[in-house]
């Protein structure tokens, strides 16, 4: 569906230590001197994870593939097997894979003897304009998604556009709707451009910089980034992960954007104008097992929870999000949270 | 054994974030304004546990005593039971108790939704010298003590001089034992002071700011702190932790200051010194299981080696370490470990 031809390697420096390479790198000649071990997701032992290792002399740890990677009992793992082949302070380790894996192994390196260094090779577009960008780690719970996390600046982030060449169509879906939604709350001329292109995913790469650098830790501006996310993680949670995170942040961003018209900050014309661009784009639906309890369990365990109430990021107009006291967490009353689930329910049941 | 009179208390600025007060602090009166969780050790429960949440209106949660609360299993209890009390970004965790429990706590605290606000009342005196100060927290796994945690500052630490006046024999040993450390690497007039007076435990605390402050991630100077902590923690482990932290400490403070001679680092007439004043102060011996291939085999998993040679802070003098490339962690040749081991067990076999 989608090409991506030979791009010219670009470096970004992202303060205060992190060093960005975009592009067609060739997955990267040389590294620094430390002790290299690579862990990878399983699905790509042979795409990558081998060669790699044979490039770089590196040690490789296959994790689980995709979002069941994001546990307690596989960063236990991955720890034991670190203490077991004797890693010390001078190891690097290596992420290799999407956005789970560059969260769990993120996580697990920011606290291995209270921290080792970390390169992200980010190989799904999620991962390369989001995941891998910003420096949040984390693990889910059975109560919810990145929970138990950290903050932790990769040395290196190494995002090859050559490995976008092999990824399947469910993955470049799931990372539009992480470039759609950058153009929703923060830069609209994205909206207007071919998501696929290396310039569209260089742009949102570059956005998300921007928002992260301004504040680092999520006490404020950052937070627009979870726009379509706080009903996008409740129906992950819900449909125990059988809907993809592309999937479900785009409905979440669509529900959303209909609750901000319902708050009265959104217009009519502005909420009609991104329905058509979400319909243009995904043929959303949602999962065969949605029940709507479950969705309000777990919205109660949403991070930005405050005082009893759902916190969502709502839009006041394409390209920017409602400040609401700078917080950008504004409460979801709950007449209006429900009016909105009937939405999204006779939009895609 | 020893008075704590009542203290005038005094406030120390840590930088960046951290404000430390010190002296008899009538366990503090307010709160800033946030959902605070109190998480004390089990044998704190009626001695200030519930008396401080009544008077901070906290939830109470207890943890096991002592070293025993520094796992995996007890911290993913613990985040099991803020998820389940539906803890937000707005819950403050206040950890009361010895070094156990204020690194458990704090570990917790830094990955708790990527991060949410600490207090640490420690209510131990190595707790207070060592545990609290310097932001770093972790827990420990099979392989050893100390292998996951973070840098992670509090907001702030309550060294209330009153909670001294409980504490058991054993516990005024562990703290020595930290003490006499900071006065052989860092501040020799300690060793003329009274241990357990609050003057010499503010000197302590104070020498500890300085380096932590000049070092803060642990990659040069602020290793000094390591000093008998390399064999003291082997010893720990190959003892099953039933020897005492203090113990191991002073055992492996003497050890290690017999190889700084071995090397040619420390003179005879200031490892004769350093004899005299920990002879006059202890009455160690090795614990009743101890077993020179397990002492070795847990010397392995010590953070602090590199290129296969276990790494020890060596003494130029009373009140300096060896710098040994400003890294202050000095290779210990397997012959001369031995000479040392055998001088240990020798001594305090």
């Amino acid at each position: 569906m989608i090409q991506i031809g030979s791009q010219p390697m670009k470096k970004i420096l992202i303060p205060p230590s992190t060093e960005l390479f975009f592009g067609s790198l060739q997955l990267f000649e040389k590294l620094p001197h430390l002790k290299p071990i690579v862990i990878a997701d399983e699905a790509l032992e042979h795409l990558y994870a081998k060669p790699l290792c044979a490039r770089w002399g590196a040690d490789l740890i296959l994790i689980p593939n995709g979002e069941k990677a994001k546990t307690r009992q596989i960063k236990e793992k991955l720890e034991d097997a670190l203490l077991e082949k004797g890693c010390g302070k001078d190891t690097v380790l290596i992420a290799v894979g999407g956005g789970s894996t560059t969260d769990l192994v993120g996580f697990t390196a920011s606290t291995y003897l209270r921290g080792v260094p970390l390169i992200l090779v980010p190989t799904t577009l999620v991962a390369m304009v989001d995941a891998s960008i910003g420096g949040k780690t984390a693990i889910d719970t059975p109560h919810g998604k990145n929970l138990i996390g950290t903050f932790y600046p990769p040395k290196y982030i190494l995002a090859d556009t050559d490995t976008l060449k092999t990824l399947p169509e469910k993955e470049w879906e799931n990372g539009f709707a992480e470039i759609l939604k950058m153009g929703l709350v923060s830069d609209p001329s994205i909206l207007e451009m071919d998501p696929a292109s290396p310039q569209t995913i260089l742009k949102a790469i570059e956005a998300k910089i921007l928002i992260t650098q301004k504040d680092p830790f999520d006490q404020s501006l950052r937070r627009i980034l979870n726009f379509g996310h706080t009903i996008g993680h409740a129906l992950e949670i819900a449909s125990n992960y059988e809907i993809s995170h592309g999937e479900a942040v785009a409905i979440g961003s669509m529900t959303e954007s209909f609750l901000s018209h319902l708050l009265g900050h959104l217009n009519q014309e502005d909420f009609l104008k991104i329905e058509e661009i979400y319909s243009s784009r995904f043929d959303l639906s949602l999962p065969k097992t949605y029940m709507r309890p479950a969705l309000l369990k777990a919205l109660l365990f949403d991070k930005k929870k405050e005082l009893g109430l759902v916190r969502f990021v709502s839009l006041q107009k394409i390209g920017k999000a409602h400040p609401f006291n700078n917080s950008y967490c504004n409460p979801a009353p709950p007449k209006e949270l429900e009016a909105a689930l009937d939405w999204m329910e006779s939009t895609y049941g």
